[in-house]
C-alpha cells in the first residue's frame, strides 16, 4: 500500500468521465474503459445466468451449429401442401397475433391474401377476420417458414424450398413481389391481386421447373460473393438476385416454357433488386433453427415482428416468444409520406441480423446507408459495435472493409443485457393504414424489455438445474 | 525581421525529414509538408509546360469533355467491316510494334489468330509474320478499337460497338473469352481456337440479335453501380457481367435464337466474371476519345502496353505515343508459375485507369487485393493516392467507403512528374512464351520516362505557342 502510493499513479477509469477528467487535469496517467451498467432490472438474472454452468458450452454449440449450416433452393411449390394450409388458413410474420391486435399493414395484407384465395371479392366490406374468411392465423415461423413484412402467406401462394445440407431441414419463403404497392407492405388493390396471380401461375411453376432442371442451388454460396458485392442481405440484395438469375437462367430457358414467359419472367426477377431476400431469409432461418433448443445457450435464434410486438426466441427457452411492443423506425420516407405514416417495426426479415446479416453485415454495403440514412462510417460502427453482443465472427461473411473480417453473428441475450447494446436492424417501413404499401425505410431496434423477459425465462431454467 | 524573430517560432518544413526532426527536438513547432523535387529531367519543362497559359482551360475542358461521356451497346458485328479490317489484318494492345519486337503473349495470339483466320493450319511451323499470312499489325487504339491484355483482333472476330450519347462517337471491343488458357494471354492451342469458332457462330449473333431487339443499352450505367458493388471495371468485373446478362437476357430469349444456343451463351457469359470487361475498356476509351486533341492540355488520354513497351498520349499532343519499356507487374501467381514466367505489361486495358477506374477505383473494390495481393488498406491507399495526379472526381464513380466521393479521374502529366507519383494499374499477367496464357494478376505502373517524353513534347509545343 505504501508502496503504491509513493509510484506514479495510473488510474484506470470506467463509467462515467467525470472522475478520469479530474485525473487528467491533475496529469495523471488515465486509462478510459467504455463500460455501463447492465439493463435496469435484469441485474439478478443476468447473475444466475452467467453463473449457469451449461452456459459456455451450449453457446459454443449453438455457434458451430450456426455456422454448419448450408442452404440450398432445392425446389419452389404451392405452399398449401407445403406448409400444410387449409382453405382460409394464413400464415404472418412475427410472434402470434390476434386480428384484433393485428397492425394496419397485416390487416391488409391479410385482406389482399383473401381475395387472392377467393375468399371474398370486396375485402373492404369484411370487418374482421371471419368475414374475410380466415380460419386460422399462425406465424410463419411456426410452419417453417418466414415472410417479410406482414409475411402473409396463404395455400394458393408459392414458396422456395431451401434445405440444409447439414442437417436435412428445410425452410420456407414467399417468393417476392418488388417494392412499392405489394401484398407484404399491405396493399391489396387490384393490380396487387394481379400480380400475386401472375406469379402463382407462371414464375412459380416456371421457377419450379428451373430449379429441379439444375439440381440444388447453392444460396450460401451466393449469400457469402453477395457480401464481397455491397449485399447485406436485407435491404440490399441486388448482387444476390443477379447471381441467382445467372444461376437460373439457362435451366430457365431449357424449362420447355414458352420463350414470352421466361422473357416476362427474367425481367420480373431482374427488374427488382429484392428477390433475393426471400431466399436470404429462409437460409438464415435455417442455420438458426440448427442452433435451436440448446439447455442453456443464450443465443437469439429468432427475431421477428408483426407490426405490433416484436418477439424474440432463444436458443435456450424452446419456442417460447418474449415479446413487447415493436418500435416505429427511423429512416428515410418516400415522396408524400413522413414519420407520421410509419407502421412499427414488421416483418421475419431480422432473421437476416439474427444470422450476422442485414444491419450487423452493413458495413459491407455503404450504399445501404443512402437508403435509411447515414454515412459510410455509419455503416462501418453499425458493424463493429454489433461484436459487442455477438458469439462469433461468421466465416463465410468477411467484410471486404474490414479487411475480411467475419460479420457478427450470434447474439447473446447476456450480452445485451451487460452492455445495453441493442441488435441493429434495417428495414423497410409499411404505412399504418391499410392498403397504403411502403412508406420508406429505416433503422430500428428491438424494444430493451425483450431482452429483461428472455434474462427471466433463462434464469428461472437455470436455477433449476443449479447444483443443489 | 527582428519581429520575426522576437516572436515564437512555427517551422513550415518541406522534403527530407532531417530539419523537421531536428527542430522538434527543439520544442519548436513544426508543421511537416510531405514534399519531393520533380522526376529528375524534367525541371525545365515541367517549368515551361506549367506557365503555358493555355493549360488550365485546355485541362478543363479535357475533364469537362470526359466526364459528359455517356458510352452506350449499339451493336455486336464482325471485326472485319466494322474496323476495315482486310485479310490477313490484325490489330493488336499498346503503341505500335513489329513481330520482330513483338513479345511472346503477342505472337502467341497472333498464331492463334492466324489458325482462326484460316491462314495457316500449324502456327508452330510459321516463323514470322509473313509465314503467319500476316499483312498488317496496327494498334487497336489506331482503328478506334481496345483489346486487354495481347488484344489480338482480325475480320472474323465478332466486336462491341459502343457509342457516346454525347458525341455520336464510336469505340470497339473484342468478345470475352474467359480467363486461364485464351488467346487474349497468348494460349493458341486447339480448343482456344474451338472457342472463339463458337463465339463467332453462335455468341456474336445471338449477342447481335438481342442488342439490336433491346435497344441501345447504357454501359455507363452499368459501371455507375458497379463501383458500388465491390468492381473496379478492370480485374473485377462480376457485377457488370450480371448486370449485363440481366438486361440482356430477355431479349436473348426473345431472339428467336434455339433455346440451347441461348441457354449456352448465358452459361458462358454467366461463368465468366471478366466478361465485362470489354465493355468497360471501350466505354472508357470513349470518354478519354473525346478530350482528345486539345491543344496545351496535360491530361493523359491513352495508357496502353503491347508486351514490349509501355505507351502513353495525351490529349495536346494528338497522335503521338510516348513510350518506353514495360515494366514487369507484382502480384500473385497461379499454381505451378512465378515471376520468372511473367511477361512485360500488356494490354490495352490501362484505358480503365485513364479513365478513373481499375487500380485508381480500387478502395470501391477491396475484394481486389485477394487477387493483386495487399489488403483493404492497400486499396483504400491506392485510390486515395491517385488524387495526387488527378484533375477530377468523377461524379458518376462514387466510392462508398469514401463516402461517396468520385474516383480519382483524368491523369495530369505535370502532376505526375512534380510530384513522382506514378499510376496504379491493376493487371492480369501473361506467360512470357508464347501460347502460355495466363500466369497471375498483379499491380503495376508505367515506367516513368514515359512521362518525362510527354513532357519534352509538350515543352516543346508550349514554346511555340509563347508570346515572342
Amino acid at each position: 500500500m505504501t508502496d503504491l502510493l509513493r509510484r506514479e499513479p495510473h488510474v484506470i477509469a470506467a463509467g462515467v468521465g467525470l472522475l478520469a477528467d479530474a485525473l487528467a487535469r491533475q496529469a495523471a496517467q488515465v486509462t478510459r474503459v467504455d463500460w455501463a451498467p447492465p439493463m435496469p432490472g435484469t441485474e439478478a438474472d443476468l447473475a444466475m445466468v452467467l453463473a449457469d454452468q451449461r452456459r459456455a458450452a451450449a453457446n459454443s454449440l449453438a455457434v458451430q451449429r450456426m455456422l454448419a449450416s448450408r442452404a440450398q433452393l432445392v425446389d419452389v411449390v404451392q405452399a398449401g401442401p407445403a406448409l400444410g394450409l387449409g382453405p382460409g388458413e394464413f400464415l404472418h410474420a412475427g410472434p402470434p397475433i390476434s386480428w384484433e391486435r393485428a397492425s394496419g399493414p397485416l390487416r391488409g395484407a391479410l385482406m389482399g391474401g383473401a381475395v387472392f384465395e377467393g375468399l371474398v371479392s370486396d375485402p373492404d366490406a369484411a370487418e374482421n377476420e371471419s368475414a374475410l374468411g380466415i380460419v386460422g392465423l399462425e406465424p410463419c415461423h411456426h410452419r417453417g417458414a418466414v415472410g417479410p413484412m406482414a409475411g402473409v402467406m396463404c395455400p394458393s401462394m408459392w414458396v422456395f424450398v431451401l434445405e440444409d445440407l447439414a442437417d436435412g431441414r428445410r425452410a420456407y419463403c414467399s417468393l417476392n413481389e418488388g417494392l412499392g404497392k405489394v401484398l407484404r407492405y399491405g396493399a391489396y388493390s387490384a393490380d396487387v391481386i394481379e400480380r400475386l396471380r401472375w406469379m402463382s401461375a407462371v414464375l412459380g411453376p416456371l421457377l419450379q421447373a428451373a430449379v429441379r432442371r439444375h439440381g440444388p442451388l447453392d444460396i450460401t454460396a451466393i449469400l457469402t460473393q453477395m457480401v464481397q458485392m455491397g449485399d447485406e442481405a436485407h435491404n440490399r440484395n441486388r448482387a444476390g438476385t443477379l447471381m441467382l438469375l445467372r444461376d437460373l437462367l439457362p435451366s430457365m430457358v431449357e424449362s420447355g416454357f414458352a420463350s414470352s414467359d421466361v422473357a416476362d419472367a427474367a425481367r420480373f426477377i431482374g427488374g427488382n433488386d429484392h428477390f433475393f431476400l426471400n431466399l436470404a431469409m429462409p437460409a438464415c432461418k435455417l442455420a438458426l433453427d440448427a442452433a435451436r433448443d440448446i439447455p442453456g445457450s443464450t443465443m437469439l435464434v429468432a427475431m421477428a415482428r408483426n407490426g405490433t410486438d416484436f418477439g424474440i426466441q432463444v436458443s435456450g427457452t424452446g419456442s417460447l416468444w418474449f415479446t413487447a411492443p415493436a418500435l416505429v423506425p427511423v429512416g428515410l420516407f418516400l415522396a408524400g409520406y413522413g414519420p407520421e405514416d410509419a407502421n412499427p417495426d414488421i416483418g421475419d426479415s431480422a432473421i437476416t441480423e439474427t444470422a450476422g446479416l442485414g444491419g450487423f453485415a452493413m458495413a459491407s454495403a455503404p450504399a445501404i446507408v443512402r437508403l435509411v440514412g447515414g454515412t459510410a462510417a455509419t455503416a462501418l460502427a453499425a458493424t463493429r459495435q454489433m461484436y459487442e453482443i455477438t458469439l462469433a465472427e461468421h466465416p463465410l461473411f468477411g467484410v471486404p472493409t474490414l479487411d475480411f473480417r467475419g460479420t457478427p453473428a450470434g447474439i447473446d441475450a447476456t450480452l445485451v443485457a451487460r452492455t445495453q447494446i441493442l441488435p441493429q436492424i434495417n428495414t423497410g417501413m409499411a404505412g399504418k393504414v391499410a392498403g397504403t404499401g411502403q412508406v420508406g425505410a429505416g433503422l430500428v431496434t428491438p424494444p430493451a424489455e425483450v431482452f429483461a423477459l428472455a434474462l427471466r425465462e433463462l434464469a428461472a431454467r437455470a436455477a433449476g438445474v443449479r447444483p443443489p
